[in-house]
Order: structure tokens, then C-alpha cells, then sequence
């Protein structure tokens, strides 16, 4: 029971991902056994790995790591950084075709003789558990349109605003970051959640007074403590996606120990929006698995 | 030369869909006229309308007459009410195959027993020239992609920006309204275009403190006169999609009259973003034909 353990002394303050994680895990894990009890195989996620960068490397291994501690099956399809386009493109295409894989994930960056939409183009929408298809991107956004899957650390953010009991509908919103796997989806996750959504960039000139305005700032830019205590509304909720490493050690968009003085609620770095992603990203494959194996179907059947 | 005609007295605060129009207008006349003379043949569209709304007949007989005018070849297929969605999706599959067919255009509002999303996802993306599809929506947000087509009013609304010299980038804009075809095109395309942009909506508590910080504002709810003068910031450029019949007159969601005394630029309508919307989907339409029929290798080759 780690939740358990780990809730003991908590800051009421801070949105905790290693704890919120760690529930999330618990019911996949569950899910997991069920799916397996009614006779189905376990979910299956292939992660494409092209180069030897060592923090796409730690990723994957953390990726295989958790797959396995949550019962998933888990292909690591690592490639040389002299693979070509067509090579990897070709790759994509096997797993495509087969059923026993429910989820493909093509880490980035790829090196750049490879270009990245391309490869991530020829994922079958049904398999796209990262969301990153501009088709998923344009669903989140529209009315009357679902996206197959949510971008995972978008996803997690939501989750960890919503498991806070964080009120989105209604609320203003300020997104630092407009990039295609986390500023803009996560942008379209809070307007179509009713909240009122402002996207700045490095071209908007007046940062802080925007961020003023925020009941809810999400910090996703990379720039190391970037985000100041004066520009927080006092009481603001705060989640910082951002991992830059200062001096050897990780930290966020946010400054942090300044800021958590102003903001009602907070996410650390690490142990904030990180440890979400991976979760997002499992709990994504596992609902690619269950419709892929018909298990919606095989449990309305025996119900019947 | 009707453009020059109107030119004459024109008030330099208001940007005139009538003017810019005629001379864009003007020139996809030429560049049909090019088409034909490199041995192409016309751009087609096709227009599918099911049910007997009188707004909609008038609209796809004024998108006709323009089509015919500028010498586009252009096919109305004018359906009963009573059509299946299967029947609408069967002929929309059958344009889809004609190689003589450069634009395909569902008129919306479907009757309610049709399924719109299902209907409009059938388009061949090569030929959604209303550029409703999902990917085009999420492709006009995300770097890296580029929409096959821009969705017509919203692209109008750029146009009559950038023709009327209004700087976009670096601007703080607020769009009302978040639909599908006008409001979240247009936040995508002014983020695109480094614009700083809020979207605002009928969950919004504070429309008017919102609107107070625009540079640029996008009026698209649908609701007459809903925008007022206080809201506005002195010479801030305002852009009014709404069309509203009140008293059997049309009118905009801007109070016009009012508005426009602190406005820099501003939009009347009937006469502003009305007239920019069939254009625009010609301009498409013209830029598909193109491309389906080679026009610029066949120019490549000429030139070599
Ligand atoms: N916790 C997790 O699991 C994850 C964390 N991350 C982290 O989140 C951060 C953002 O990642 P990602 O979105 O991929 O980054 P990108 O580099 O793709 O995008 C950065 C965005 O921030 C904007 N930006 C950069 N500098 C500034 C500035 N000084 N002021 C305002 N805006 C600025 C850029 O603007 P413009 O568009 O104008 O260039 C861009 O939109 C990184 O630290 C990354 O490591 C990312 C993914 C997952
Ligand atoms: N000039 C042209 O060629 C065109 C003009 N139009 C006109 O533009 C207007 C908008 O069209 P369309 O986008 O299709 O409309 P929709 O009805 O699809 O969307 C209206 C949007 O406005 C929001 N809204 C409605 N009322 C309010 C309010 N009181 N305060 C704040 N937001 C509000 C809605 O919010 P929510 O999402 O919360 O419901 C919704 O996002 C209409 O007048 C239409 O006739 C449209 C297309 C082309």
C-alpha cells in the first residue's frame, strides 16, 4: 500500500503525482487481471526507439519498467540512429497489422534525418496511444468529436486537476506552451472542459500579466524556473510540465518554492506531472486492448 | 470594375468584405483563365444540400452564381429531406472518385436525422475545401503540419486582416465562440500566426474583461449586437462573423454603430466577413484543382 504510506505528512498544497500515480496504477493494475480473467491476452504496447540519446533510453527503460509491474506486455523496438525513415515507417507498419499489439509509440525526438510526422503519420489511429495524430489533436479540440486516445502528459495534467478537485468549467486558464504534445492539446483539453483558455508563446509580449489573470496556469516551455511568484493570482492552481536540468538536477517551469507561497495548489518537479505520463500511457493501451478484444462486448454478453 | 467603383468615400475604419472580395474576386478569375489556357480544365465543385431551408437554397444559388462567374464549373445536387445518411454518404463516396471533381461541399445544417460528423469525415481530405476535417483542424494548430485547406470564414477573416495591413503577430486576440467551422479554426490560425489568443464562449464569466485586452477581435456567437463599446480597447480591430436577422434585417454579434467609434478597424455586416466565405471556399476549390490537375509541374516544365 504505498499511497497509503507515502499520504502520511503530505502538504495539502501540493498536487502529489507520485501518490496520484500510484492510484491510478493501482486500478489499471486490477483492469489489468480482469481483462485476463475473462480470457483475454494482457494489453500489448510496442515503444520504437531510433538513436542512443540516454534520456530517451532511461524513459523506455521506466516505460518497460511499469509495463511490467502493471501486467501490460511490452515490445522495446530499439534501432540504430542510422535507421532510415523508410526503415522505421516499415516498422510501424508491421505492428499495425498485428492484432496482438495494442499500442505504438514512436519515442521522440527521432534523429533528424527522420521526419517526425511522417513516422507519426503511419500509426493506425487505433494504435496512436500517444494522441499525437493531428486527427486526435483536431477531435479534442471539436464539438461532437471524440479523439481516440488523449495525449498522455495533457492527460495527466487533467487528471491530477480533476483527482484535486480542481473546478475546470468556467475557470481561466493561461498555457505557457503551444507545443503539438503538450501546450496546444492540453489548451483544447481545457476550453472543451468549459474552462476560458489564453496560449502563450515566446511571441507574447506580456507573460506575467497574463498569467495573472490564471485561476489555473499550466507551465509547459522548458524554461527553467521561469514562472515568477509576483505574476500568481493568489490562490491560483499551478502545474508545472516543464524538466530542466539546472546544475545536474531536474526542475520545472516554475519557481517553485516562491510561488508555492501565492498558489492554492502546486505540482513539484519531479514527482508532479511526470510520473502521470507513463500512467496516461498505459491506461491509454489498455483501453486500445479492451476494444481491440471485444472485452466491452464479452462483459455485456455475460451479464445478459 | 466594380471594385473601383465602391472605393470611392470609404471610410478608412471600416475593412469592406465587398472591396476585398471583388479583388481577390478578380484575381482567381485570372488565374482560372490561366488554367483553361494551359489546357486544364475548370475547377469544379460540388455542393450537396439536403432538406428545403430557405437560407441554405439562397446561400448554395449565391455560392452558384459566384462559382459560375469566375468560371468554375460547379454541380448542385439539391436532395430531399427525406435522404438517408447512407444516401448522402454514397454520393459524397462517388464524387470522392471523380477525378473531374476538385471540391466537394456538404451544406450545413444536416437534418437532424443525419449524423454530420459521419458525413463530413467521408470527404476525400484532397477535396474537403470547407476543411471541416479533423485533421485539417488539428493540422492548422500544430507545427510542423499545414492543413490541406484552410476553412473558409476563418480564412476570410485573416485575409481581411492581413489586407488591411493589421499586424497579427505578437497581438493579444479574442475570439468569441468556439465552434467547430469559425471560432476554433480562427484561435488555431491566429496562434499559428503568433497571436497571444483567448478563447471565450458561453461559459466565459467576463466576456467584457477579456475583450477589453484585444488588439484583435473575433465576434462569432451568434448573438446580435452582443459586443459593446465599453468592452472594447481604444483602437483595437474588430472582425464581426455573426449574421443575426432582427427585424428582418441582418445583423452582426458587434453593435456596429458604437463599436466602431473606438475601434481602429472594423467590420460592417451585411458587407464584411458575409462576402468573404464563398470566395475564399473558390480560392480553395481553385487551389485543389491545381493540384489535381498538375498545373504547377506543367508550369515547372513550361519553364525549364
Ligand atoms: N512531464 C512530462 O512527462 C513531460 C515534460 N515535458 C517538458 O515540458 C516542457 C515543454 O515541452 P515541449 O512542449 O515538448 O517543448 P517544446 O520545446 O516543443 O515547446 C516549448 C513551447 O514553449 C514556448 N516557449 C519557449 N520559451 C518560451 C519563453 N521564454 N516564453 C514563452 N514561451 C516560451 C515555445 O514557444 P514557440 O512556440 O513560440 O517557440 C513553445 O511553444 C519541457 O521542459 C519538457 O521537458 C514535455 C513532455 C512530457
Ligand atoms: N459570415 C459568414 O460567412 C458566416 C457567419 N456565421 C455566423 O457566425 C455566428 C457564429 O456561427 P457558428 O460559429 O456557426 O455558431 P455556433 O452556434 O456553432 O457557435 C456559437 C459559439 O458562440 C458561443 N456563444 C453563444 N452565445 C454566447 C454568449 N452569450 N456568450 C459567449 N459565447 C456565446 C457558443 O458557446 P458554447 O460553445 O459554450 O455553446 C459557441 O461556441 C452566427 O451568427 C453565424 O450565422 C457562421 C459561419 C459563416
Amino acid at each position: 500500500m504505498s499511497a497509503a504510506t507515502t499520504t502520511t505528512n503530505v502538504d495539502p498544497k501540493i498536487i502529489d503525482g507520485r501518490i496520484i500515480s500510484a492510484d491510478i496504477k493501482k486500478d489499471i493494475k486490477i483492469q489489468v487481471e480482469k481483462l485476463i480473467a475473462q480470457g483475454k491476452r494482457a494489453p500489448c504496447l510496442v515503444v520504437i526507439l531510433v538513436g542512443d540519446r540516454p534520456d530517451s533510453h532511461t524513459y523506455v527503460r521506466n516505460k518497460k519498467k511499469t509495463a511490467s509491474d502493471l501486467g501490460f506486455e511490452s515490445i522495446d523496438c530499439l534501432l540504430p540512429g542510422t535507421t532510415t525513415q523508410q526503415e522505421v515507417i516499415d516498422i510501424v507498419k508491421k505492428y499495425n497489422q498485428d492484432e496482438a499489439v495494442d499500442g505504438i509509440l514512436v519515442q521522440l525526438p527521432l534523429p533528424s534525418h527522420i521526419n517526425e510526422a511522417s513516422v507519426l503519420n503511419e500509426i493506425d489511429i487505433s494504435k496512436d496511444v500517444d494522441g499525437f495524430n493531428p486527427i486526435n489533436i483536431g477531435s479534442l479540440g471539436m464539438r461532437g468529436r471524440n479523439a481516440t486516445f488523449q495525449p498522455c502528459t495533457p492527460r495527466g495534467c487533467i487528471e491530477m486537476l480533476d483527482r484535486s478537485g480542481v473546478e475546470i468549467a468556467g475557470k481561466k486558464a493561461v498555457v505557457l506552451g503551444r507545443s503539438n504534445i503538450v501546450g496546444l492539446p492540453v489548451a483544447l483539453m481545457l476550453m472543451n472542459r468549459d474552462a476560458t483558455v489564453t496560449i502563450c508563446h515566446s511571441k507574447t509580449p506580456d507573460i506575467p500579466s497574463q498569467v495573472k489573470q490564471a485561476d489555473i496556469v499550466i507551465a509547459a516551455i522548458g524554461q527553467a524556473r521561469f514562472v515568477k511568484k509576483e505574476w500568481i493570482k493568489e490562490g491560483a492552481v499551478v502545474i508545472d510540465v516543464g524538466m530542466n536540468s539546472v546544475d545536474g538536477k531536474l526542475c520545472g517551469d516554475v519557481d517553485y518554492v516562491n510561488v508555492k507561497e501565492v498558489a492554492s495548489k502546486i505540482t513539484p518537479v519531479p514527482g508532479g506531472v511526470g510520473p502521470m505520463t507513463i500512467v496516461m500511457l498505459l491506461s491509454n493501451t489498455l483501453e486500445s486492448s479492451k476494444k481491440r478484444q471485444n472485452y466491452y462486448l464479452s462483459i455485456y454478453i455475460s451479464i445478459m
